[in-house]
Order: C-alpha cells, then structure tokens, then sequence
C-alpha cells in the first residue's frame, strides 16, 4: 500500500503558552488530504535543539514527507535551519543571491539589515530554495534518501502561499502521491454509543475502509476514508455501499452526507417549501435564533421569535395561558405546546418552534430534574410536544435542546 | 530552581484531519503555567497505538508529568487506556464502582447500555480514578516511579472540570510545584494595540514580571505573572502595584480582575441594582440573550426579548415605526432607538437593548458597508444610539456587536 504519511512539525517556545494555538498545520493538513498524504502526528516543540533533533528524527523514521514550520527567523532562539542541518549532516552556505534579496528588501523599506537576518541566506548543502514573496525568510526543501523535508516559516501570510504555490507541486513531483476516497454521513438526536452498535457491525466488515466517530451534543459524524490501493472505482464503489448500508440502518437520523450544519439542512428544506420559521425559546434564552442566524442568508426563512425567559413574557407575547402556568408550571408539555402556537400565531408564520426545560444546575425537583426538557412543533396542520431527558451541564442541556428541535422540525419536513 | 516540565499528548486522528483544531491542550497549559509548570512539548496522534506508545515513552523520558486526552470513549477506536496500561504492564480490571455508576447514568436518561460502555469500567492496576461528572469516560492517574499520567476525556466540557477540580490538586499533592504569583486585568470594547500602547510602557517597568496579551472578539485580556525568586511579599507588592497602575490607566475599560465574564460582571451589577433587562436584537439573532442565559441565575434581572429578524416582527412585537423602517432602514440609529425603547416598554423592563447590523457576508452597500452596528440603550432616564464598526467576519461582528452592547449597559451602571 503506498500511503504517504507526513509529519508537522510546529517550532516555536510561544506555541507552548496559553495563549496561542498552533493553526498553521490545520491549512497544511487540507493541502496534503487534498494529494492523499496522511498526517499522522502533529508536533509542537519549543526553541530547543535536542526537542526539534528528536522530533525530526522520529518523524524521518515513520514519515516520507516532514513540514517544519518556525524558526527561521533573524533572532537567536530561530534555530531551525541550523538544527536540521546539522542533524542531516549538511554544510550550511551563504547564497549570495538570498544575500542580495534580502538587502533589497531592506533597501526599500529603509532599514538597516542586522548581522543576524544575514543568517536567513545560509542554505544547507543540496537543499532548494522557496522565494518568500511576504517576508524575509526564505523556505528551504531538502531531499534526504526518498524522503522530503520542508523548512516554512511561521507567519500564516509568509507560509500560505509558499504551500500552494511552491511546497504542493514540489510534493506531486517528487512524492508518489495518490487521489483520496472519502465519505462522511452526519447524524443527528442519536447518542454516540447507539450510531456505533448500529454502524460498527456493517463498517467493520470492510477491511480496507477505516472509520472514525465524532460526536458532540447531538451531533455524531462518521467518517469512512479508503485507505486500500488507489482504485478509484473500487473505492467508490465500496465507500458508497458503505454509506448507503448505514444510512439505511440509521435513517432519517442522517441529515447530511457532507460538511453541512444541521441549521443548513434545515434551512434548505424550509427554503424548498418556503416556510417560514419562528421561534419561542425559555431555557435555550435565544441560542436556538443563534444557531439558525449564524447562516447568512437565514432571513429567507427565519423570521424571529421570542426569548421567554420570564414567566410574563410567556403570557404577554406569547399568548400562554396564565392558569395553564399556574397549573402545570413552566416546564411542561402544556406549556410548551402554547409556546409554539402562541409564537406561530404571533408572527404569522407557517411553523412554530418551542423549548422550555430545566437547564440548572439550579431549579430541578424531584418530578421536573435538571435535563427535563419539552419542546413544541405548530405546523399549519397540527400543535405536538415531544418530552427529553438530556445529560450533562447546562451548556450541553441548552445545546442538545436546540439541536433536538431544529433536527424534529427537520424530521417533520422530510 | 527546580521546574516541572509536562507534556500534553492529544489522542485522536480526527485530531489529525483539516477541521478540527486541538484546544485542551491551552486550557491544560492555562492551569499549569499557574502551578509554575512549564509544558516542554505537545503532541498530536491518531489513534494508532504504536504512536501513542512512542510519544508516552518519549515524553516519560524528559518530562515529570504526562497529561495524556481523548482515547476514553466507548468505541473501538478509543485506545488510550489499554494503551498505557499495556506500555506500563499494568493489568486492566473491572472496577464495580464506575459500573454501577455508569448504569446509573444510562438508567437515568432511559438509555439501554452497550457493551462497549463497559469497557469504560476498567482500570490499570493502581490508577486513581477521576469521576467524571459530564460523562461517562473516567478519567485516570498512574504514578510511575517519580512521574505522573493523567489520562483525561478529550470533550472539553469533560476535561476542564475534571482538571480544575481533580488533576491540579493531585498535581500540588505528587510533585514539587512552587506557588506562583499571577494577576489578570479583563478588558472590554478596547483594540488590542490600543491596550497594549497604555500598558507596555508600564509593564515594562516590571522585569521580573512576564507580560501576556490574550484578545478575542472584543475582550483583551492581560495577564501578569512573578519571574522573581518566589518570595511572596514581594511579588505581591509588585504584581499589585502594577495591576493598579494599569487599571488607572484604562479606567471603566477594566472590567474584572479576575477569570469572571462580562456577563457575569453585567450580571452582578444588575441584580444589585435590581434592575431587568429585556432585548431587542436583530442581526445578533438572540446571541446577547444566549450569552446572558448562559449563567445559571440569570432570570434576577434578565427577562427574555425579542428576536426581530424579521423587519415585520420589529412592528408588530416591538412598536417599530413603519415610516421609520421605511425611511432610513432596518440598520440605523432610529429603528435601533425604536427598538430599545420598544423592548422597554413592550415586557415592562427596566433597561432595553438593542442591536441592528449588518453581520456580512452578503447585504452591505456603499452607504451601509458589512460591519456596521448600530446598538441603543433605554434606561428610565433615556434612549440612546451608538454607530460603530467592526471589522472581522460574520462570526466576529456579531460577537463583538453583542459584547458590545453587553459592555456598554455595564458602562452605564457603573
């Protein structure tokens, strides 16, 4: 099987601290899915020798392609070009036309160039040159055996086009690399456990297919990747029998088979039907308006709502009865089914959409615990209210509330 | 001085794809800084156990303590534990305990539990187990020799109580960690730079106190921590004088010395007021009140709103002038005049909000470009309107355009 695996490698004592993610490496991971290389470890190592040394000699040993990004800059603690010469055992060399570029550069902005950024015109013995077209350090690619290394520099602006436009062809022509097979099926209102009980007894029965699971309040996403010899049409053929086989399994519970949000599919659907949505939210306090408005666009169908957070406002704009709170209490089946109603009256739109529940960590009893959840569902046709249980903290309770009723109003418009 | 190096090992070949950032480990990093413990090296693996194996081994070799997240859960591809229990040679049992309460929980949402679940109920001979009270993974504490794994689920929810609550006291207990001196100014509605040109001649002033900047949509954050020998008086002589010079200089732009939210700081300042707040949001789409009701006793003072994303609800639910509308446009400063004072009087409050803009990416126009804000306040005493613009993408604008109008309120009740 010729997979070509590939390492990053982040350099730099700051990427160590509280404050900054390593995010260089998520750009250089799409670029190289893209020609079929694996990434299969990430690195983050700080201005050290020894760590950088052991990184790269690791990474040589299971990896065809290392990205090294950091280091290279004019200061001292930049040590990455002299440390993966001197690891591979090449000479390092000043290039006097780096030399030249570099003293241009500083010409025009009209700084005086320091000793130390002459250290950014040592290359090491048979590496190639990478023009940076946004900054003063140039990238370097080595070939080591059948192995490439790349040295980038840090600054996203300086290492984004330096990727596209330089490292990727370098890569194609020097790697054997392959096209990627890839499916995905993302599933809603199921818990982890149960998409796997039902999903891992058909998937395991292809070997040359690997499956990861992810789930997060709600959502549970599986990825099929091809990982057999690069045939397309087998490939295709065995990912989408795959796929096909769960999503029978799983049914309506699968509302995407790509990247799309659940608020996207939903929207499409209320778009196709152009439906209007509004919604009547207590405990979600307006997160399920945020989730739907975080898409541009989202005005085609989503008119508003309510944030009924008070018992008053329920009753004011929403039209729920005083003596049905009165008897049966914020959190109940009646209460929610008045909620959407009331807001589908309100807005004069085609559907209503409610939540109210116990979110806590304060607030629950004994009949109404935390996690108690009702929502509601007013259509043109008919008022309905579905009754949960959800676990976990109040951001997740909120979260699986809001999902669960925008992946029900889904459901229904299916 | 003897320093506690750590590593931090995210296991997870989702981890290892295009989409997904790695997080925890900036959280871990957070908690540890403050004990004094430096983190050497962090890594990133699939979930291959020759890999996780080789970065266990290597971080065991230069560092004290091994935080080691994801890998926990209930499917196949969840290795950490049978991992580093074998690299160790610890038998894995059953413990009774984690069984029972995992039943427990699958019991109380009404959930059938799998058989995959039980593996979360074995244990490495010797290990403490960490509860989790977010989940069903466990997590675990080896001590091998002088070095300390912890073994932590990868879902942040999990993660961060279990370390705040459970990993750091255990950390204190086993290893030799020094109290460390630390301040925190919390910044509201200010540039970074902006920030960082009133305090850095300052902090400067400080060399044995080690500036950090944190900035994210609208809050900075500056964090002060005690290079020095740790001789406390001092350092808290010091640390003080210089938080308070820098609070003096950013006045009302301070709002919380400590890790609590601005709406939290809102939070408190009303309820002391007991004042109610309701709001009236259109391109934020019921974000403000997502982020008030994230805390848990938020009903004291907030009362809901409404979600007028729709130029008709902002007529028909908040008394929005039609001509208004029709004159100068959902986003300008009267409809967001309209709209506080709407909100006020509509739910009987004694402070509306609201916020009207143009979120992007699509909508904007030469007069009305993508950014614009406008957010108006109405107190018992006034109405009034603020114009700003952000700069950033839809996600940014709105964020700040919430924390914004969060921020200005408090301004208000100062």
């Amino acid at each position: 099987m010729s997979e070509v695996n590939a390492e990053i490698i982040a350099v730099g004592s700051e990427l160590l601290g509280p404050a900054r993610t390593e995010t260089n490496s998520l750009f250089v991971t799409l670029q190289l899915n893209r020609l079929g290389i694996v990434v299969r470890r990430k690195w983050v190592v700080g201005d050290r020798e020894k760590d950088l040394r052991e990184a790269l000699e690791r990474a040589l040993d299971l990896s065809e392609l290392v990205i090294i990004s950091g280091g290279l800059g004019p200061t001292h603690d930049d040590i990455t070009r002299e440390v993966v010469a001197g690891f591979l055992r090449r000479e390092l060399h000043r290039e006097a036309r780096i030399l030249e570029q570099l003293e241009k550069r500083f010409a025009r902005v009209g700084l005086k160039m320091s000793e130390n950024n002459r250290r950014q015109a040592m290359v090491p013995e048979g590496a190639v040159v990478l023009d940076n077209s946004q900054g003063t350090a140039p990238g370097l690619m080595i070939k080591e055996n059948s192995r490439l290394i790349f040295l980038l520099p840090g600054p996203p602006r300086e290492l984004y086009p330096m990727m596209t436009n330089q490292v990727i062809p370098l890569i194609k022509a020097n790697l054997p690399v392959q096209p990627q097979y890839f499916r995905q099926l993302s599933i809603a209102s199921e818990a982890e456990s149960q998409v796997d009980s039902v999903a891992g007894p058909i998937y395991r029965e292809y070997p040359l297919i690997e499956t990861t699971i992810l789930a997060s309040a709600g959502i549970v996403e599986l990825h099929f990747w091809w990982r057999g010899q690069p045939q397309e049409e087998e490939a295709l053929r065995q990912l989408s029998e795959l796929a096909r086989r769960v999503k029978e399994r799983l049914g309506a519970s699968v509302f995407a088979e790509s990247q799309a949000r659940l608020e996207e599919v939903l929207g499409q659907l209320l778009r196709a039907r152009s439906f209007s949505l509004a919604t009547a939210e207590s405990c979600t306090g307006g997160l399920i308006g945020k989730l739907l408005t975080d898409l541009p666009g989202s005005s085609d169908y989503y008119r508003g709502g309510v944030v009924c957070y008070s018992n008053d406002l329920k009753v004011g704009l929403l039209g729920v009865r005083e003596e049905t709170l009165a008897e049966h209490g914020a959190v109940s089946q009646e209460v929610a089914w008045e909620m959407a109603a009331g807001i589908r009256t309100v807005t004069r739109s085609d559907v209503g959409l409610s939540v109210t529940g116990v979110a806590g960590p304060g607030g629950g009893t004994p009949e109404k615990p935390v996690g108690l959840v009702f929502a509601g569902l007013a259509t043109p046709d008919k008022t309905l209210v579905k009754r949960l249980t959800f676990a976990g903290d109040r951001d997740i309770i909120r979260l699986r509330s809001a999902r669960f009723a925008l992946d029900w109003l889904r459901r229904e418009l299916l």
